[in-house]
Formats: C-alpha cells, structure tokens, sequence
C-alpha cells in the first residue's frame, strides 16, 4: 500500500484531516509522567491512544528526540512503533542532502524508524530528493512556504520571471518530481494567500499544514484556501492542552473540536476552482 | 574559545586546511574491523589517530550515523569524543526548522553531541537560524551552492535582480546573519567558478568545500578561487583509500598529499583580488 493509500483509508475511517505533531518538551510533560525517555514514550502512548480514532497522521518532529541523544533516538523508534498500523506516521526531519548521503537519510527514516512519509527541504534540488522520491510506497513532503516570517529571505525572493521561489518549488514538485505520485508540500498556516496560489497551481498534492495554533493560523483560512486534499497538522494546542494527570482527555477533547471544525469547513466552505 | 580561534589554531598547527569526513559505510568498511557499529567507531578512531597531526577539522556526516538507529548515534557521539580537543568537529547535519524545534536541533548537535560546528539549511530563513546564531561560540555553516548538479535547481535561479540564489544567500550570511562573526558558507568544489564568486562577495567568510576526490572536484582550482579562508573537505578517498588491514597508513599518505596539494597550492596560488 502506498503513503497515499494509507492516508485516504485514515482520512476516510476516521472522518479527519487532523494530523497530531508529536513534539514532546520535557519542559511541559503533564503530572504524573517521569522526565525522562521513557515518560516521552508514556506521554506519546498516552496521547495515541487517546486520540487513534480522530487523526488521519502522526507527525513526530526529529528535533525534540535529537535533542536527548541515542536514548531519544530509541524514544522516537518506539513512539512510531507505538502509532496503530492504520493511521500514517509522517516523520517531520525536514531532512536534505546528496547520493549516498540522501540514500542513508532515506534508510534511517523508512527503514529503521519505519515512517511512512517524511519531510524534506528541496534547497538541494531535485538529483537530491532523488533517492526519497525512488521510495514509490512512502510520501515525500517538500517544504515549499514555511510558517515563520523568515522564511521570505528566500522563499518569498521573486525570481526573474516574477513568480517567488515558493511556487517554483511548488511547481517543480508537481510537474518533476512526483512521478511516483508520492509528493506533497508543506505550506505555513499563517499565509492563507500563499496556500491558495499553491493549491491553484497543485491541485492534486496533497498539503500538508503546520501552523495552526501556537503558531496562530487560523483555519477557516486554511480550509478555504487548500481544501480536502490537506493535512492540518497541531502540536502543542493538542499535547499541552491540561498539565493534570487528565492530560490525554484534554487533548481528546481539543482534538475531537479541530477535527470537527476542520470537517465542518470542509463540508460547508470549499468550492474547487 | 569560539569554532572560529579553535579552526584558526589546529590549521596553525597542523599547517592544513584539510578536513576529513568521517562518513563510515559497512559495506566498505576495510579487514580487521567488524561490520556493526562497534566497528564504526573503531574504524573512526583508526582514521583520527593515524591523522590527527594532518588535517584542521574532522566532519562526521549525521545520516550515516543516524541510517544504524540509536546504536549509530551512539557510534556518531563516539566518534565526535575521540577526536582530540585541539580539533575542532563539523557536523555536517545541513539542519533547518523553525523556533522552538530549531532550538532543540542546536541542542542536539552542540550539547548532546559536543560538535564546534554545525551545517546548516538556509531555506527557512533568518529567523529559523537564529537559534543557531546565538551560539556565538559555535561554527554556522549555511549550505550555498552545493557540489550536485541538481543544485541548481533553486541555488542557480536568478533572482529578480538578476543574481542567482546563491549569491543572495552567500550576501545574507555575510551582511546580517554574521553578527556573532560564527558564520561560514558551503560551496561544492565542483562549481570553482561559483566559488570564485562567492568568495569576491564574502572575503572574510570561511568556506567549507566538499566534493574534492570521489565527487570530482580539483583542489588547484578550488584553492586558485577561494584562497585561505577555505577548509577542504574529503571523505571517501581518504578513508577508503585501502581496504586491508594497513587502511589506516594508506589513509595517512593520502592525507598527507591531499594537505601538501592544498598547501602548495596556497603558497604559490592565491592572490587576493
């Protein structure tokens, strides 16, 4: 089964565009969960199970593991291993490099961590991306607008056909780089104009949108600009909603609203140009 | 001490301006050592102190550490240990993200993993970089043009004013991401003329060149474009360069000749422009 297949099902099944980063903080971890690696591991399970049946994807972001050494590194093997096999697990490393390098990223992702999909950073160009994109059954994610302010230092540069580095990328991704049909983009929530100028221009890529939240997109916005082939990924709003020992009702109760409003854009909002 | 003094005094010392990637691949890994990552960090160690007196830096490249799972991360902090602290480490990671998880990327690699610098992806902006930044102790080397053809996929768009993405990148670093003078670029070696252009824009800058040897890059016209603000680095024609047991000898005479190619070419090419 492919990284698409697999998304349609989730999507389907539980009737959701909502993604759930899972970004723990060891800072924030609730009452009740240890300090440690294996709270991260509680923490994330508890989390998962709490919210399996209204998410359509996982999406654990690298650094936070990272950031605790080989014992987070087994955290995040674990916290994907822990994600039910229905649901896709889009492993957020933003990762980028050349050849055999790009080869070795693309094993440590999909194959010792076992991610259905991934993240990448297209500056490397397309030769780059090459041995992620070979990978027909797993999804790959070019980020295209991010959702800092910074990120027009270059993606908002306009090129000398007046069209900005963001749709060039955009662009390059549908028409070269998805010959196994297993692309999408990463569009900030917090550019609404941004995401429909890329929705106009990929219709059928699938967007995958962090920035909701914390971040403080809004998404009515997002909804109406990308429409059902989108991914509305929440971290922190979700994870953090309560720090009790009631945490994993919290974040159900805050994820089952997204879901729903999210569904209820779609339902009443949408209109495909 | 900053990356910037402690690269400046192992290149006094060891009169080099060579830097040896430590990228370990188990399928190439010479007789006498175990093919698992015990034998990685053995080979590493081999591969140090057999050239330690020779080169300015050593560049361990994180995916093929991370391609092993959390052994492999292990091995990678290994590694960065053995290396004797007159030499400063690169890792090369050519990391990127926003806020937060930048943060935590800064974390793993300076903290957790005790790197004196770090490569990084300029794709997202100033403001996703600044956590890195901050570090004025550690090394920032932002990824301009790389050794790839496919780079140019975005690198060598031009810009409305008619500059190619690179230089707007190389002019970005040296003009406002440099405030704690930790900044440095990545140029591939098999782009000189690009180099050339690069180092005219930014002369006091630090340019990391991969893709001398394996890659094809030519050390006359790398050193003839970019001068001594340079650190060439070379990874499989040093640590391959001999798949018995004597590998470690045979590492030390390429080693040895790459320097003094490189010096030579110093002492009797550069003239500053």
């Amino acid at each position: 089964m492919t990284f698409q297949q697999h998304l349609a099902l989730a999507m389907a099944q539980n009737r959701s565009h909502l993604c759930i980063g899972l970004d723990p903080d060891l800072a924030r971890l609730p009452a009740g969960i240890s300090r440690d690696t294996a709270g991260i591991v509680a923490f994330n399970r508890a989390i998962i199970d709490a919210t399996a049946d209204l998410v359509c994807a996982y999406k654990p972001n690298s650094a936070f593991y990272e950031a605790l050494g080989a014992p987070g590194w087994e955290a995040l093997q674990r916290t994907i291993a822990a994600v039910p096999a229905h649901i896709p697990v889009i492993l957020d490393a933003k990762r980028g490099d050349i050849g055999s390098t790009a080869q070795a990223y693309a094993q440590a992702a999909f194959d010792r961590l076992g991610a259905a999909a991934l993240t990448l950073n297209p500056y490397l160009g397309g030769d780059a991306l090459q041995p992620f994109l070979a990978r027909a059954d797993r999804g790959c994610f070019m980020l295209c607008r991010t959702s800092n302010a910074g990120g027009a230092d270059l993606q908002a540069q306009r090129l000398a056909n007046g069209e900005p580095l963001y749709l060039h990328v955009a662009r390059l991704t549908a028409t070269r780089w998805n010959a196994n049909a297993n692309c999408g983009l990463v569009v900030g929530a917090t550019y609404p104009f941004e995401l429909a100028q890329i929705r106009a221009l990929c219709p059928e890529l699938l967007i995958l949108v962090p920035g909701v939240g914390a971040q403080g997109g809004d998404i009515a916005a997002v909804m109406a600009a990308s429409g059902p082939r989108t991914i509305v990924s929440v971290s922190r709003t979700v994870l953090y909603a309560d720090d009790s020992v009631d945490f994993a009702a919290a974040a159900r109760r805050v994820a089952s609203d997204l879901r729903q409003l999210i569904e209820g854009e779609l339902a009443h909002g949408w209109h495909e140009t």
